[in-house]
């Protein structure tokens, strides 16, 4: 498609969004809607996006291409993720969407690689969809029912953020890579500093950074809250296509000379210094230097947070030669099928093997605790996107964030390093002119004849998705839960290989729930579920992190009617509205204080209040009255009055 | 060491003994006691056997080297395969013992490659142990508490095999290889067939095989029961330590001219044709044509069962130009980090991940479990040398053993193929000049001083072992589990990523006991625990499958006090025995049908009886007497007597 750049000086997000809008005026915090022309869907939540497919009773998806990737849940430990992929496969047939089988990679860099296109917009039900937005997409992470809604041409409904401009100048110095800019973002802001916003990234430092190094940026925009991140499209952009065979789906993508940004802010990149998060939060970042010489345990490479070619390869560079520390496991994780191919046409492969690194297969892997788990409080370094407490797989982890280059240095010297000490000069690595095209391993979707014989291949562990009751009128709920804050998805349903392979049913993964924050909280709040059901009390940024539609879906199966916040997390709040559970934040934050574990919420005539104003009367029963703030439209109150977006779907279906 | 021939006329199996013989005569049938030079401990069973050298007080190890290998336990699900890592090179740098990491690879090819010496003996805690005869080295697999007391000086005590002299004569047709060789001895002889042989392969035909090839079939010897297979040591080994720059390791062995075999066969290599194991045992072989046609879902390559460079090589010549059929997971698994680095350089890697395979990390894997487990009930060909039921990881799985050409030409049509359809004339893999030579990526044992000051990094999941009482000398006990023939090991103690992280501790793992034969064994056998204990009743080859001596261990530790069985696998024999249970066979097979579920088992007069001579008078209450025979040396009543080996060693310790 053709961006229009009929209105003078907007930026690039503006003219993207302006292309993909429906409905509503773009002014910062009114909700738009968006046509979205890409799905993403990965494995462990593409289950129940093709089970919301099905109750919807839907012929054919609208998006084009919709993709399906498995690369989550590749341990198969048992028969459970092999079910699953026949299970998806099928439903791809059904459906008329793409499927990726395990083995091709990690959905982001291989979409990028694939089916990216500058100037299309892209929704998917994994938050780092926004990595896209490297090579000058309008792309959004969604809950798993919204990337439903878009596949069945539905738009997108989001709150039109703010466009902050991230001007960045001069040129990374050596040993300083993609990893560290997004780390300085963070730093500075930390993980909610960019909710609601979308960061647009410009300026003369762009030239530098390959469409791969402005994807670890974009993925990574996630981790500070961020609705987008959005790249031009320039002639790294067609670079990067062409070297994959690709250069027909460039055009130029640029902002407006003369256009404003709504948040202005320069990074000067000659100033960087390698950086490192600690744990547990991929803002607790500090330089390198500040924490080198502690021990080294395990070093990461690999996931859709360092993702390109030059992220191995600059690793190969360094342990040329040389040895892996004894005792310390370096991980290398390939990101896709074509980048483990150019790696070994390339000869880079052969030296990270040499070295006594591990390989393991494409795919998220250890990045959503999948394998690699490391030792009870061993450090581990890692160039994943995130570090929250436990997602390793291990409950008491240790790890970092950081460059490939500050892994691979410290996975050479045993301890945490700063890689400017490397006795060598800095590899700066080339991208190469062509990647190997490997043959086509991706299964383009039926004719549609062929599509509607097709039947799903359900097992136990792809049960139908219970109903949902409408919110009441008066709530009288007991708070079941008080959580501190940044409470993350994985605190509300954990990841990896113990319970992801149950993420397809609600019913197996419900005792899950919240259990590294209170592992009563699942036994509890089911004996809530037939009783009118309970509150959770959030602090800020509640829900961040993925966007798992399970950690809204399983709670409110649990009875969870709603959750009262000092603020949330972007993806995390859509889904609670989406499956009929009501987010309120504080209008006096020090309210948290009065409404503890175990008090009773009342709000009477509810529907009534969230129609008047943004404002409800709320009593915590013995202790006064408490005000409380909403910021849901008419279409979300709806949803609500409902039950949800499944009960309003299947009421349209049913009058239709 | 350099083995005597003094003896005239013997063949290499009997110069091979003699050269190690520390007591007893060498009739098959008497116990015979060897010295053990080199011990090979995995990760999975390496850990009680360190607890066991722990309990002993050893100071260092005898066996030069020793060796603990880290491929079975590589998923890392959490924080247990890690901390086991820690716990094991902690073991090794404190007892001096050799450290492979993971990602090294499978411990059979590894110590092929890296350590085995011609003419040397070795006992391992893993039953393909027997691999290493493919050097011509005395290779048994054993309990792990006989490799403990092999490591601390002891001889390993064994039942004097047979030698079956197998002689190959002819040359492999295009399209078969190793694997066939050994499927057409489990189809002539099955599962049982090789008890308490040992099987040397003799004749023109071994010019034919490489030395990984006769791995293949000495891993395998393994599933037809044999104590050790053997091949001499030829020009053929010699080339092959050369090309891992071991050539001075090196030595010429072989029968005398005009030796005598116990048992004679004769396989002409020129009349077989590409066989295949039905699900789900590795003796159902049927050539591949008469299954040729049936559904395929995942092919898989690698293990111990096929570890060689050509045995991927020929996979990937295969599949250059072509793709894996659509729906079909065709998964390389690495066998060492050698291995992967030579086909890195010699190009071979690099079509396998072209072609749509899956390459996962160098090591066991899905061979014992640890991931790739197949769907439910779908065709999973593989180069393994195991397929009992549940094996793979997938309780109704539908797994077959074939080589690696039939897997590749069956991933490659989507459907059971006979690879002698392959459009292509055959290629034969010329073994490469030189290996890649990784730097030295093995931990070398620390000098005494520094190991004495070492302490163990136990975890909770370490615990130490139980104290075990001895056998009473009045037997009156239930009869708590029925079972039918072949019973293998891992229908006693499942492996697979689900139980085996909590193989170290016997207390974790005995829930799962037994789990898919009778799931409440572990529970009905527990409350007996304190009252007296039960007996199990087998069939025939009671025990079969691997050396994991938790098989007798842990059903020890519930309560176990004996099994009567038609016949014994000779492995989990000696281990009943070294824990303390006792072993007993039925002289009238018949009696079988009436020792039945809950039945009191009645023997009196114990150890008197044992004593006196092999038969043992029984009675069934409240049905008659039975006769049972026992097998037992002098030694093995003395351990029965006392509890098992490990009291019998705290009993020296004591009086030492």
């Amino acid at each position: 498609m053709t961006v229009s750049s009929s209105s003078p000086s907007l930026n690039l997000s503006q003219k993207l969004l302006q292309a993909h809008l429906v409905q509503g005026d773009m002014t910062p915090g009114n909700e738009i809607a968006l046509r979205m022309d890409q799905a993403l869907l990965q494995d462990v939540l593409g289950t129940l996006v093709m089970l919301e497919l099905e109750a919807m009773g839907l012929e054919r998806v609208h998006t084009q291409p919709s993709v399906q990737y498995i690369d989550h849940g590749l341990v198969q430990a048992d028969n459970l993720n092999a079910d699953t992929y026949l299970f998806l496969k099928s439903a791809c047939e059904r459906f008329g969407v793409w499927y990726s089988g395990p083995g091709n990679g990690i959905s982001h860099p291989v979409h990028m690689e694939r089916f990216g296109v500058p100037g299309q917009s892209i929704v998917g039900c994994d938050s780092h969809t926004t990595a896209a937005g490297a090579l000058g997409m309008l792309a959004i992470g969604a809950g798993g029912i919204e990337v439903a809604m878009a596949m069945a041409g539905e738009p997108l409904y989001i709150t039109m953020p703010r466009v902050w401009g991230v001007r960045l100048e001069g040129e990374l110095p050596d040993w300083v890579s993609a990893k560290d800019v997004v780390l300085e973002l963070l730093r500075r802001h930390g993980v909610s500093g960019g909710k609601n916003c979308i960061l647009e990234y410009y300026g003369p430092g762009l030239a530098g950074l390959s469409a791969m190094d402005r994807h670890v940026i974009a993925n990574m925009g996630t981790e500070m809250g961020a609705t987008a991140s959005i790249f031009p499209s320039d002639e790294t952009t067609r670079t990067f296509l062409a070297a994959r065979g690709r250069e027909a789906d460039w055009q130029p993508l640029a902002a407006d000379v003369g256009c404003t940004y709504d948040v202005e802010e320069v990074i000067d990149l000659s100033t960087l210094v390698p950086l490192i998060a600690l744990p547990s939060s991929p803002d607790k970042v500090v330089p390198v230097s500040d924490v080198a010489g502690q021990p080294l345990h395990q070093a990461y490479i690999g996931s859709s947070g360092n993702p390109g070619y030059r992220d191995f390869a600059v690793v190969s560079s360094m342990v040329k030669g040389r040895t892996v520390a004894e005792g310390v496991s370096l991980d290398i994780n390939p990101s896709t099928r074509q980048v483990l191919s150019t790696l070994i046409r390339d000869g880079y492969l052969g030296e990270l093997v040499a070295s006594g690194a591990r390989l393991h297969q494409a795919g998220c892997n250890g990045c959503i605790g999948m394998g690699q788990a490391p030792a009870v409080g061993r450090n581990s370094l890692r160039t994943v996107p995130r570090n929250f407490p436990g997602r390793s797989g291990t409950r008491e982890d240790s790890v970092f964030l950081c460059s490939p280059e500050t892994a691979a240095a410290s996975a050479l010297n045993g301890v945490i390093t700063d890689p400017r000490s490397m006795p060598m000069a800095y590899p700066r690595i080339s991208e190469p002119d062509t990647m190997v095209m490997n043959r086509d391993v991706f299964t383009a979707p039926l004719p549609i004849e062929q599509a509607r014989l097709t039947p799903l291949q359900k097992t136990d562990n792809t049960p139908a998705l219970p109903t949902m009751a409408p919110l009441p009128d008066c709530l009288e709920i007991p708070v079941l839960l008080v959580t501190g804050d940044n409470i993350s998805t994985d605190d509300i349903m954990p990841a990896g290989q113990r319970v992801m392979p149950y993420w397809s049913s609600i019913y197996a993964s419900a005792p899950f729930t919240f259990e590294s924050v209170d592992s009563t909280y699942a036994q509890r709040s089911e004996e809530t579920r037939l009783l009118g059901g309970h509150a959770i009390v959030g602090g800020y940024n509640y829900g961040q992190g993925s966007s798992r539609e399970n950690a809204a879906l399983v709670p409110r199966y649990l009875g969870l009617q709603a959750v009262v916040a000092k603020s949330f997390a972007r993806i995390h709040w859509q889904n609670l509205v989406c499956f009929g559970a009501l987010p309120l934040t504080f209008i006096d934050e020090r309210d948290a204080e009065r409404l503890t574990l175990g008090d009773c919420l009342m709000i009477n005539h509810l529907h009534d209040q969230l129609a008047k104003g943004q404002t409800l009367q709320a009593e915590i029963v013995g202790k006064g009255m408490l005000e409380l703030h909403h910021g849901l439209t008419e279409r979300q109150r709806e949803l609500l009055r409902v039950g949800g977006v499944i009960n309003h779907l299947k009421a349209r279906q049913i009058s239709a």
